[in-house]
């Protein structure tokens, strides 16, 4: 099963949510510090008490690579913990000249055996071409994300009167011949989720923002409910992992993801 | 000395020429492959030979990253090499939410110590503000990219008559609070460089896309001076350390650097 089914046979079941291991010592709970790989049994903690639940795991590399050689350790280790049959995507974020492009992939999909990859398409189509090539991978491309700085230039007008994260989507469904592109695209931007949800219909679609960042759930939901589509993933990763600070943490994580499959699952049904 | 310094102290005696040490086992000599650890002794063999000519170094991550764990470790091993007094960049073209960016100029600047790095400026301010927090570094941020990806977004025409990248530049102006900003922009797009180069008096510039990809040496030489401006370095990959692939590659790559740099130094003095 490639990473798009994967995703699809997930989504036919109703589960949407998509859990970030946004691992930070400085955030873990306290207790967990007398622990060898206090990091590492973090991890396993919540990945044994969500993995059921989940549709997804997404894997931010920044909160592994500020440790160097231990952080990709820390990143291979936790990527043993998550039963195969759940995606999981390597938020990386890369996009460089084919030549190293080819590495960054190897990288994700080679090296670390990642289902899916973020990427980042200023550069263009010849700077993503590597990933795309693997045909059984998923890849979300930036479009429009939850974060401020999301006015600097992915809301700037073109002379065609279209905005470039428009553009981007347009070019990213152009670029979809192996039938493994999909979008990020922020739930903090809930108006133009609504506007250009048609945009998307032979995508993926990754929706980071929802939580600590602002975004709504029933917002997103609605949105794709409307036109009876079910090709999304909700990526939430503080509001999850961080949920309880105690030695709860783990069981906190877990019904906080119930609760939010709980109240997709309402909305679906309503 | 900051890094700032660093590379202007480096051009007061006109040397331009970044050499990027984009190894890759598959094109390494075939006579490394013996020793312990091949591409170790492939960087080292081109830094004793290289530093006494160069101008700085640049390390693109996806070299490393797609070896996990051991290619850190090089990276790291990698980085032991070289003369502290020489500004090292990671080209990392990193780029997230702020959370994560800072988690990405702790593994940059933090853990593996570089002066300077190369950043994506899509996601906008917020994306690289924990980067450009750290004042004795230099940020390089992508402008116009050498790739021809670069007309798919960067050279898109916006609604006022300018071109994306002309809006990234103008924007990297005003975000160069501590006077640690710096543009990426392609060697190959040598009529642009000359058109806009009054745009980035201000700031540090990266200049790629020389040798392999097909960008003139004295194209980007000819521009900076014309303005009577020496805040520049221009990168060369492939085209020194693979010059050769023989057991003279060393030297070889240590010949075609001071080519080079005699090249310029013709143009300077014409």
């Amino acid at each position: 099963m490639n990473a798009v089914e994967k995703l699809a046979a997930k989504n036919s079941v109703n589960k949407f949510i998509c859990v970030g291991l946004d691992t930070d010592i400085e955030k873990i709970p306290r207790h967990l510090l007398t622990s060898k790989n206090p990091a590492l049994e973090f991890n396993r903690a919540i990945i044994t008490a969500t993995y059921k639940h989940a549709a997804a795991y997404k894997v931010n590399f920044a909160f592994y690579e500020k440790d160097g050689v231990n952080g990709f350790k820390l990143l291979s280790d936790t990527l043993t913990l998550i039963p195969p049959d759940l995606p999981v995507i390597a938020d990386v974020k890369r996009g460089d000249i084919g030549n190293t492009s080819g590495m960054y992939a190897k990288s994700v999909f080679d090296h670390f055996k990642f289902d899916a990859a973020t990427l980042n398409p200023l550069m263009g189509k010849d700077s993503l071409q590597p990933f795309l090539n693997y045909k059984d991978k998923l890849n979300f491309i930036l479009a429009l994300t939850s974060n401020p700085g999301a006015d600097d230039f992915e809301k700037l007008e073109l002379n065609d009167g279209s905005f470039l994260y428009q553009k981007i989507i347009e070019k990213v469904n152009e670029w979809n011949d192996n039938n493994n592109c999909g979008i990020v695209f922020g739930a903090t931007n809930s108006s133009e989720l609504n506007e250009n949800i048609k945009m998307f219909d032979r995508l993926a679609v990754l929706l980071p923002g929802v939580g600590a960042q602002g975004g709504s759930l029933p917002d997103v939901v609605n949105a794709f409910k409307k036109e009876n589509r079910k090709n999304y993933l909700i990526n939430v990763s503080r509001g999850i992992i961080y949920k309880s600070n105690g030695n709860d943490f783990a069981e906190q994580a877990e019904y906080e993801l119930m609760r939010m499959n709980k109240q997709v699952q309402l909305i679906i049904d309503s």
